[in-house]
């Protein structure tokens, strides 16, 4: 297996303003077609340490990906850094990138000033490949075996994350190209409303009957739930990715409903996919979310078509005059009940006609008390047959309460649905 | 200044399964006692690897931090490596250790097995600092100068982010104690409205007559703007905070109202500012940004004071019946117009009886005409003295289009609101 590392450049990581998200995305992405990140290193926008740091990253792992450093400004010096360690001390115009400059300047009605020209610059020891989503290109060196003890790449890539994750595609296609690796086989089911150790617990002797070839990931996320991960090194890939179906396959009795798609997926997108083409509306009431729920469901592209639109009530008043949540409901049950929560989604579905309507109440933090610590939320779902409400109490800070309420809303509201489906079909 | 080298151990970080938010942390706590983090490394948990890695940081850096490997399980094998670096052969008991782990356990209603007593056990070659939150003790390594060519301490602590940052004041207290710092001053200023690179040529001369032991740095996010951070090393700190702000007051009349905070900051909270305790509220009509304002605005503790709340009006339909918005408007203009951004504006404030309302109307893609291209977005404010729009031009994917719409509306709207505090003072 192919070793890799993966080296972030500049000061901003270092002192601890930003952490570094690109590196594991990285990660993920190469494991994918079979390349092992076994280093990760971060340091500073210095020259002489870059040089002497890549060198030794080179000798260590056949392909080296780099981060950071390629901004107009002056502080960031990598091009020059790489520059000198490939021996270059000529620059040479990129065409294709100076066209993206213009029209991304262009596009943003600004001038085209001389530092952003000079981002189309590149020392003629390296290859370009074209960055859509931003000025600075990625530059990738090839060197020879007899520079570092075995054939080695490296691939300069911006730190923007939306730059460098857009720009992973090109990147692993070249590494592909250049390199004999062993084909990796992944495939990953969707699992919402388990945390991972009760799914471990719930999956432990599905787990242990896998094969020895198998490998098993959990890779949980607060917004999309628990991704399960099996891969197998090498085979055919027909054979192998039946091989991984069949397992799934003897996991969907276990699971159930709780899995929610057969692919690498978001609860909006499996939301999307129930409403899409179905000609049924849906529509939200946020009050501890904020807006949330509404962000991610019109993050999927085509949402327009059946999303009319939310109501985020975070004020009493609010629910009250515009959702029609009856003022009693509030004062003898409180907010955060079941009642506010069911009257709501009742309330937003009338408002805008929607099929169906999910909605919030709840304390993301600070306050609470002891009927309603910090943590706790009630989430109401409306349809044609009725409303649902249900309670959730989890225990984290305000940040992670929001996205977490925002998570199980999206799966009550998917759980609704289909079980309306499965009523009437 | 003393240099520092921060480790994370584990496969779990490699291979992408986790971001690794504890060396950022753990930079910022060591940076205020004026310890520069020049590298951070990622490793995984093989012993030799380990071994060789620390060695190398131990070299380069006189403290090295690790984090991660000190679990019961097998897998885990951070303390056995530590033990060989320093040549121990014999472990021993850490009385305040054991205690602690009864206590946890206990607490948790658990058996303690071998392999929770294991945890209290360490090489003899090193000093502990006892971990209260935790099975795993802070084991500190002293290293004689003759070793690695100046006086090193590696300082190990678990990696579950809660136990090492619980852990880090004692190590902090660890390091001043046994190390002759040099202070190191940061300030920051946040700008919002304009793209680094325009930023970078506006103050050019600015920066230009920086003092030589001045940093500047950039630090661009498309949500919050860029961040501009000046650092000082060494000095009176009240001299150099004074030094740091006068250079910053000479950046004033260059940006004006595009300086939007004196210190690390965001655009929701410096709205939050603006409104906490002036008795005036504020609500928001969404269309393409589809509620990420809304979940941006109540994301800051406390926003409940002056926000009232929202109307996500996806569907046309929406903008008309709930918001008021004309249909002629729409017929007229377009959705994605001035006319239509001011009516949703006017209309959710006169809806919910806001003061201050701010509203959306673009198009993030995908589709797009001559007329409206991918990336146009109407901007509507509007207050007791009126109703402003702004159209504004991005050209990305529907993700960072929906987060530029949504930055430049919070930015538009801030100086709405302060544009009229400065007509009526």
């Amino acid at each position: 297996m192919t070793n890799a590392s993966i080296c972030t450049i500049g000061d901003e990581i270092l002192i601890g303003q930003i952490v570094d998200t690109n590196s594991s995305r990285i990660s993920r992405a190469l494991e994918e077609i079979g390349i092992k990140v076994t280093r990760m290193l971060s340091i500073g926008d210095q020259r002489d340490e870059i040089i002497s740091n890549l060198e030794n990253e080179l000798r260590l792992c056949p392909v080296v990906i780099t981060t950071g450093g390629l901004g107009p400004t002056k502080d960031d010096i990598t091009k020059a850094a790489l520059a000198e360690l490939s021996g270059s001390s000529t620059y040479v115009e990129n065409e294709i990138q100076m066209e993206i400059i213009h029209q991304i300047l262009h596009a943003r009605g600004l001038d085209i000033l001389d530092i952003n020209k000079a981002q189309a610059l590149v020392p003629d020891t390296c290859e370009v490949i074209p960055n859509r989503l931003g000025t600075a290109p990625i530059m990738v060196f090839r060197f020879p075996e007899e520079k570092f003890g075995h054939k080695a790449t490296l691939y300069s890539l911006p730190g923007v994350p939306f730059e460098a994750i857009g720009a992973l595609p090109d990147v692993v296609k070249d590494i592909k190209a250049h390199n004999s690796l062993t084909d990796i086989f992944h495939k990953c089911v969707m699992v919402a409303g388990l945390a991972e150790s009760a799914l471990s617990e719930l999956i432990a002797p599905w787990e242990d009957s896998l094969p020895s070839d198998m490998h098993l990931a959990y890779l949980p996320n607060q917004l999309t739930g628990v991704r399960l991960r099996l891969s197998i090194y090498g085979g055919n890939r027909e054979e192998e990715e039946k091989r991984i179906d069949e397992r799934f396959a003897a996991l969907a009795p276990i699971l159930g409903d709780k899995i929610y798609s057969r692919s690498d997926d978001t609860l909006q997108n499996a939301i999307g996919t129930l409403f899409r083409g179905s000609g049924m509306t849906l529509s939200a009431a946020e009050s501890c979310t904020g807006g949330m729920i509404s962000s991610l469901i019109t993050s999927v592209p085509g949402a327009s078509e059946y999303y009319l639109g939310s109501v985020t009530s975070y004020a009493v008043a609010i629910k009250e005059a515009i959702l029609g949540v009856p003022d009693e409901y509030v004062a003898k049950h409180g907010v955060v009940s079941s009642e506010v929560a069911g009257a709501m989604a009742e309330g937003v579905r009338k408002l805008t006609g929607s099929t169906y309507a999910v909605a919030t109440t709840g304390l993301a933090g600070p306050g609470g008390d002891e009927r309603n610590p910090v943590g706790t939320v009630w989430i109401g779902v409306a349809g044609p047959r009725g409303v649902k409400t249900v309670k959730k109490v989890y225990r984290n800070d305000r940040k992670r309460n929001i996205e977490r309420f925002t998570a199980a809303a999206l799966d009550e509201l998917r759980l609704f649905v289909i079980g309306d489906k499965e009523a009437t079909s």
